[in-house]
This record gives C-alpha cells, sequence and structure tokens, in this order.
C-alpha cells in the first residue's frame, strides 16, 4: 500500500495472481511486469509497514485485506473489471484501513452512496439528511465522504436513525480531514465505518478525492447526487458510478439555485434518473420486483370514471334549481336520448336526484 | 358554433367538405352523416347567431374562421390529424372567438405554451414570469390559460416585455372568469389576444378547460409546464401536447414541494424535457439547429487539461518550500524520469517554477 499511488491495477492484479508476500519481494528488486514496474518505481523502495500499522492501530483503525472475510470483494469486483476495460481511474484497492464496528462486507450488502456539494444549501441539506435517515431506517447502508454540505447531511441522518454510515476519506484514515467533521468522524465508528486506502498520515489531495470517489460508488448499489454545480466532484462520482454499471439518481431543486445546475444537467443528459422520494430511489437501487415505489397518490374526485358524456351532463345540473332533460340536453350538447339514459345512471351513483321539477346535482355524501 | 358541444370533430370535417352555409342547411334539418347528428342533435335548431356576434362586438370582439387569413390553419392541423387517429379529445375548432391587435395566425408562429397549477408557490411563479418575459423578448409568443397561478403569472411576465401573449379560456369571451383576472385580460388584448371557441356567454365547466387544453397545446410549438401537482390540467395540457407530437418540457423543482410533484412525475417517466433555463426550452421548441442553449457553463481551473501523472506531481509541490525531484516522486508516486520530464513542461504553462533548492508551484497569475 506505500509502494504505488492508488489506483494502482496492475499492482493490484499482480498482487492477485502471486500472493502479497511474493509480490512484495518482487517490488522491492523491481523484478516486476512493466505496468508494475511503472506504478511502484517512485516508492518500492519505501517500507513503513511496522510505522503505519502502529499509527493506525494508535487511532483504533484496522487493515483490511482481500484475505479478510470482511474484504468487499463483490462490489470491488466491478472496480477491476472497469480497469480491465480500460477505464484509467478504476482499479480495486490493495487494501483498506478500516475504523469502526461494523464489519466492511456485511454493511455494503444493502448500501446506497448519497454525495454532493460542500457549499449545499439548506433545501440540499434537508432532503440529504432526510433520504439518508429513512433509508438507513430501512435498514440501507449509506455511504458518503465526509466532506461538509451534504456528505455530512447525509452521514449525519443515517446517524440520527442509528443506522449504519461509511465514510470513505481522501487522505489517511489518521488525518482528521476535513478539521470541522472530526466530531462527526467520530460518532460514526461506534455503529459504521470510515474507510480509507491512503496510508496513515496521506494527505488531501484533490486528486486523491477523484481517486477515493470510485470506491464510494464501487461500495454502493447506487449513488445520488442531491446537490452538484455544474462541475463538482459529486458529477465525477456519478459518472464513475455510471462506468460502473450502477444506479445514478439525482435529486432536482429549484432552477433558481446553482447548486443543482449540476443534478439538473445529469437529468437532461440521461445521466441520472429522477431522485423525488426515498421509495423511488430504493425502488431504483433495490433488486427488481423488490421495494417498488408507490405511484404519488391522485387525488380522485367523485366524478372520476364517468364517461365525456357523462361528466357533461354531471356539469349541466345545477345544486339547487331543478333542470328538466331538455334544458340538460341543450345546455350539455349530449342529445335528449342520452340524457334521459344518464340521468337514472347517474342518481345510482349519487351524482344526481330527481326533485319535483325535475334533476339536479346530489349533495356531497 | 352553437349546435354542437366542442370538440366536435365530425362537424367540423362535415363543415370542412361542405362549406358553411349548407352545413347549415343540413344541420338543422337534421340530414347529416350520423357521427354529425349525434354531435348536434341537442342543438341543432339553436339558430342565436345574430345575438352571439351583437355580444361579441359588444365586447371589441370578432369571429375567425377557417375562411379568414389569419386563421391558424397549420397548427390546428394536429388536432384534426389526432382526431383522425382516433383520439376522441382532439378535433379541430368550428371558429374562434377573438378579442384583441394581434393577428392569431402570425402570432402563433413562434409560441410557447407556459402552464401550471393555480396554487402556485411563489417560485413557480417567479419562474412562469420570468421564463415568459425572456422569451417574449426573444419574439416569443406566450399562450396561457388565464387561471390563477402560473398562467398569470405568466401572461404578466409577457406583458411586462411588451410581448405578445394569448390567453385560451373555457368559457365565452365576454364572462370575465376567472373574476380577479379581469384586468389582466384587459392588459392582454392591446398587443396579444384573448381566444375562446365558446360562444358568447357560455359558463366555464370543468369540461371545457380539458377541451380547451386541446388548443393551448395546438397553437404552440411546445408546452412548458412550470409547477403541477400529480393531478392537475397543466399535466393534461402536457399529455395533449405529447399526443400532438409537441414538445413538452417540465421545470424541476424542490421535491419538498407538493406542487413540482407532477413536473418531477413527467420528467420521470419520459413525459418531458428538463427545462433549466430559457435557452434550453427556446432550444427544445425551436427548428433544429437554431437557438442552440449553451453547455451550462463549467468554472475552469489551469490545470485542466492536465494528464493525472502531471496532475499528481503539480500536487505534490508546495506553494513556498522547495522540493526536490526525488522528493515530488516519493510523494506524487511518479516515477523520477517522468517527474524529470513533468516539471520543465509544468513550468512551460506556468504552473511550476524552478528556485535554488528545487521546485515549487508557481503563484497564480
Amino acid at each position: 500500500m506505500r509502494v504505488a499511488e492508488p489506483p494502482a491495477p496492475a499492482l493490484v492484479a499482480f498482487i492477485d495472481a502471486v500472493g502479497p508476500i511474493e509480490a512484495e519481494a518482487a517490488v522491492r528488486a523491481a523484478e516486476v511486469p512493466p505496468r508494475v514496474l511503472a506504478e511502484t518505481a517512485a516508492r518500492r523502495h519505501l517500507d513503513l509497514a511496522a510505522g503505519d500499522i502502529a499509527d493506525a492501530e494508535r487511532v483504533g483503525a484496522r487493515l483490511v485485506v482481500p484475505e479478510d472475510d470482511e474484504w468487499p470483494a463483490w462490489p470491488l469486483l466491478s472496480l477491476a473489471a472497469a480497469s480491465d476495460r480500460g477505464q484509467r481511474w478504476a482499479g480495486s484497492a490493495v487494501g483498506l484501513w478500516a475504523k469502526g464496528t461494523a464489519r466492511l462486507g456485511d454493511s455494503v450488502d444493502r448500501a446506497v452512496s448519497i454525495v454532493g456539494s460542500r457549499s449545499a444549501t439548506g433545501y440540499g441539506e434537508f432532503v440529504a439528511s432526510d433520504l439518508a435517515h429513512t433509508m438507513a431506517l430501512a435498514g440501507t447502508t449509506i455511504v458518503s465522504g465526509a466532506a461538509y454540505g451534504i456528505d455530512g447531511a447525509a452521514h449525519r441522518g443515517a446517524l440520527a436513525a442509528d443506522g449504519v454510515t461509511i465514510a470513505v476519506l481522501g487522505c489517511g484514515i489518521d488525518v482528521g480531514y476535513p478539521a470541522g467533521h472530526a466530531d462527526l468522524l467520530k460518532r460514526i465508528t461506534p455503529r459504521g465505518l470510515v474507510l480509507s486506502e491512503y496510508p496513515p498520515g496521506t494527505p488531501p489531495a484533490r486528486y486523491r478525492f477523484l481517486v477515493r470517489n470510485r470506491l464510494i460508488a464501487a461500495l454502493s448499489s447506487g449513488t445520488v447526487v442531491v446537490e452538484a454545480g455544474i462541475r463538482s466532484g459529486a458529477r465525477n462520482t456519478a459518472t464513475t458510478a455510471a462506468a460502473l454499471g450502477k444506479v445514478v439518481l439525482a435529486v432536482p431543486g429549484p432552477i433558481t439555485s446553482a447548486q443543482s445546475a449540476g443534478c439538473h444537467d445529469l437529468l437532461r443528459t440521461g445521466g441520472a434518473i429522477l431522485a423525488g422520494s426515498v421509495s423511488e430511489v430504493l425502488e431504483a437501487v433495490s433488486p427488481v420486483g423488490e421495494h417498488l415505489a408507490d405511484r404519488p397518490e391522485s387525488p380522485t374526485r367523485r366524478t372520476d370514471g364517468l364517461g365525456t358524456e357523462a361528466l357533461r351532463v354531471h356539469e349541466a345540473l345545477r345544486r339547487r334549481a331543478a333542470r328538466t332533460p331538455a334544458q340538460v340536453a341543450v345546455d350539455s350538447g349530449v342529445s335528449i336520448d342520452r340524457v334521459r339514459a344518464l340521468l337514472p345512471e347517474l342518481e345510482l351513483t349519487g351524482l344526481a336526484e330527481r326533485c319535483e321539477e325535475g334533476w339536479r346535482q346530489a349533495p356531497k355524501p
């Protein structure tokens, strides 16, 4: 994990092929295939394993490797596959530093990532928190990046539901970035997980956030972008998730808000499905047939189901004053024969009533 | 126009075939094809033409018929075609009562309808008014239904731009409905038009608004739904417009707003294109190649265009303290040879500079 900057797909494949012990010796000796050599040339001499493990233990973190039961082999397979297809940003991780009581593999069995702008609006933070809270109550793990704004709101929403949430960092697990979220990260570990593929002490860097985003996308079955500017890390996560074959959803917002412009652009260009409610998100990310979202409920009227002519006859009646069938025929434009047939039908369904001088609308029950 | 309740597609086709004078005589005598007879049975004896024309003249309205130059034959053709395909709500109009100085046919050459909830939010009214204003400034006619809420905001936005706007009513042109929009309707006529296919004195009715919606859809090349509940007249207009082969757009809004739920449902189900700005609307409703919307502008960084390795090398440099190529190689994970090649490249593009002890990031210009 020290000898290459992630993603290092050739190195991951090499370790997978020859095993970690032999891989280490070969890397140190520079006796590796050219692509592995390119990935490890600058750092192949670094040997900080003992210090890294001590540093991690000091902050209560453990190392999770592919040999471990809790390694999320299946979710990370999409990254290896994407790398094989030539996606340069892809490639799985050599290992993951993990802090928290949750078992990584189990936690991501049902996981959704919620990502978005650091400079979120109150609306965006509310929606992120509310989606995370409701999905966490339903047993879904919420994955995000621990950044200010949407990420933080998503983690907090899951925590408020006593749910499991996973923060994937773009720096060492002991670095405490962003500083203002140190407390939030502490609150995550009793039930959830803080993760990083970077060795302890690795400082945050812009490209590390982009590289980290592939893990957020890979560890969840779908990604919800809550608010995103036209150019944002959240859109990068969305693009990555789509390239991994994951479901991407975007939450719309006011078109007057720059913070929703990235979401709207994703929706316009077919890059995301519209996320209008928790049930719509759950339906999109769940196995086919599970969590089917109800279609939004439609208010009903007592005239629902009437044909055009019956509707016209009903509207030609008055609430109080009686109308004769002949008058109703002229007002509605429906022939007198049809009016004479329709009035008793309306009476049967409680929409019209006879009176001495003719017919009128029946009062609502 | 008095002998059938619109839409009366068989009657319209009959008049078109035999001419209005012969058609009148035949309808009075009930010597017409069965479908025309069904449409006219209840009212074929009504002869209020003189009174209707006098009533219309009293409020300054004129009758526009297919024989007139200003008849919008081409836009209304879509209604006849839809009726021929068996759409029962379709069918063109026998004639249109019109009030206002604009010539109907010319006005709808470039027309967009903007529709939505009567119970609109401040956001919805702002967007409707803003879209209408900007499109009217660009020479587009704004068509709507003169209802409270979104319709009214759309008309007012066009008026504020001294633009042409058309209000299509679901009652007689002299009825003044809704009462609170009497002034608005008066302000429309000096440059725009108030239209109705209903004879003077016809009271508003729910089914007449639905029937009227087909004219709003047909008279414009696209329909923008700004806010709509799950069940609303605006969605009916959208469905109608889509069935006529017109472009339908929907404006997203907060998912917490019931007034946007209908728009979001249209967007989710593919019933509408997302309308995020005026230019996106104009692009969608204009002939191919006209009014191409700029892609939302993306903020740029001076590191744009750098490859992954160059980006990593650049981020491994510090603003002040110098770093040697060897240090940069370890920090970035890029091989020393590539670092030595990339640093001068970064210097050429103004991103790095040499100093006595090595290299550092160049300050922003």
